[in-house]
């Protein structure tokens, strides 16, 4: 798969200008290492993109510099990139960058710079003598991101198939008298050996009575007969994100617990189901939650259905019930995104189970491949 | 070693306290994740403390909310805490809070909250009809986390000395025909074997040419004779990360391959010397850095000389040359940093050997304990 050709960064940043052009912005400063990766393949903690008229400037210290020549040199270079040494601070060279191009207003992302770097960036143009006017702008790659390109769904889907091995190995690993933190460390070797470069996030073990807490890591609880488990893992391949849950039982389960699974099961259908373009996010989420309050599980479900998945774990589309800060998107075919209901019972136990979906034109795929029958294992 | 007591936290939230009251600050809203867990032993992605006259308020979603009562419970509970249900948006519930404690300032993190949120915020308290005025602080929790306390340079100890039986199994690990992913696998499995909880990091397994190239991570790469392989890795453990590189070579080494370890070897002790209470985080860089220019190698070393550890894997204070961003700091008793300088050669390869220091008040404490001599494997 690798990384994604310079026609398709052609392709992404021209769609971004689009978007800058009907805000009237000529020039555009990107800090969100997310999006500096989407744009140019630079991958790093640390750089500042700047988006110009023509072309654009990438900002990176010392530690960076060899890494971008070598990549410029490949089929996945930036288009139009003039790089630019940072020998001390990225602000003063941001600004030094936005003076030698003669900028007179630059947008940024206002979620990605802080209250202070802001200020910074004001203080030097002041001392530089500049009258740069930074414009605040929400989403402007975020929503370019939100449709997955050609490159980037075979990346996700590969990334979700792997999931199925790893989980043949966990599965196996599940046994009384393993601790949780057992089970994550045969968990992550198994990404390590499909591939993955890391995990997408901590790996969640949780067993027994922790099983209730959505966002338990893995401890020291060693698993006993009759456990719920629940196993949330994923990986990242070439910067792009997978992420599963299963939740097995240790033994066979009581009836209680599998009341609980067909539940679940039930929404998280429900909720697959719905995906098709030009339904509402909120409508998806509504499909899981209905069928988990109509069990009498609504309070026990206190999370969203779902996030969008990428180069970050969680972006957008966010499936979930409609909220002031949460706007509900309208599902159109290039989304990728999980659909993870749950119930958790302090004292008893937790059931999540998540996929991650494709939304296509004639309505989804389903990118994981792992069966959704509750184990006992 | 587990979490920090109620005492504990109490002392560090004292000290917070205090330098509020210079800034003439009552009220103190937190929102960076490793402040939150400093003062109130809240883990979590999400949650904001505000730090009231009298007491403190913990927001947290249902996510957290179980976890937060178990912690409650416990001899390690933060003193004196008030748990806010958050139903929907953090910054709707914080502005509730604030109304309800009827505050008129309030200080936030400027360094950790977005120009963004900090609109959400205002616009938020203009439809409630709130008159809070918002003051940009920076470094009020993190200059108290400079100075690390008891239960954390235990922690920190604890953490560094586990790194050494991680080293003796990545080293057997290293042979030719071996590549680097596997070589990290290893690696991090051991990490996990130790206790960690995760890598600190992403895992550097950086070959031959490839260990020029300071943030390269691990490839497919194939170990053989003659490359110098840089390793670069640490875990967290109890929250608390600690950090080491070792530069092996596969095989003998070349004679210049031996000169470069030499001169970074030298480079690195010199600056182990130079750490004492008193001394200024610059000079402790200058002692490095001046021995590698002596021999040639100034331009060969483009980053700092170490970082803080703690909570962070980078954090205050920096060890670097002078910066306006990054001003030097006084070493004083209690400080936990790394001293990693490193040289790197484009074409031919890269040495970089770090290890975690403590000051102590009669000099340093070396808490790394793996041989820095070089080893041929």
């Amino acid at each position: 798969m690798g990384l994604p050709a310079t026609t398709q960064l052609s392709g992404r940043q021209a769609r971004v200008r689009r978007r800058l052009n009907t805000l009237g912005l000529g020039t555009f400063v990107v800090t969100n290492p997310a999006n500096i990766r989407y744009l140019s393949n630079h991958v790093g903690s640390s750089g500042v993109l700047v988006i110009a008229a023509a072309g654009s400037h990438l900002l990176v210290d010392s530690r960076y510099r060899e890494a971008v020549n070598l990549l410029q040199q490949t089929p996945s270079a930036c288009p139009g990139l003039t790089v630019r040494d940072v020998p001390g601070s990225y602000e003063d060279t941001l600004l030094e960058c936005l003076g030698d191009l003669g900028v007179a207003v630059a947008g940024f992302e206002a979620t990605h710079v802080s209250v202070s770097r802001h200020d910074t960036w004001r203080r030097i143009a002041e001392r530089r003598g500049l009258t740069v006017a930074f414009t605040a702008t929400e989403r402007v790659v975020e929503e370019a991101r939100v449709i997955k390109d050609a490159s980037e769904i075979a990346t996700l889907r590969d990334a979700a198939a792997r999931l199925t091995p790893v989980a043949d190995v966990v599965f196996r690993a599940v046994r009384p008298g393993q601790s949780e933190r057992a089970v994550a460390a045969v968990l992550e070797a198994a990404l390590r050996d499909v591939g993955f470069e890391r995990p997408s996030f901590d790996t969640i073990v949780a067993s027994g009575p922790n099983s209730a807490l959505p966002h338990y890591r893995a401890g020291d609880r060693i698993l006993s007969a009759g456990d719920l488990v629940v196993l949330d893992f994923g990986g990242v391949l070439d910067g792009y994100c997978s992420d599963l849950t299963r939740t097995v039982s240790v033994g066979p389960p009581s009836p209680d617990a599998r009341r609980l699974y067909d539940a679940v099961y039930a929404a998280q259908q429900a909720a697959i189901d719905a995906v098709r373009p030009g339904v509402e996010s909120v409508e998806v989420d509504a499909a899981a939650r209905n069928i988990l309050q109509a069990r009498g599980l609504g309070e026990a479900f206190g999370h969203g259905t779902g996030h969008g998945l990428g180069l970050d774990v969680h972006e957008e589309p966010r499936v979930s019930r409609p909220r002031a800060d949460l706007p509900s998107v309208r599902l159109g075919p290039g989304m990728v995104f999980t659909i993870e209901p749950g119930a958790y019972l302090p004292g008893f136990g937790g059931v999540r189970i998540e996929d991650d979906v494709l939304v296509t034109d004639a309505g989804y795929e389903l990118l994981t491949t792992v069966s959704r029958e509750l184990r006992a294992l």
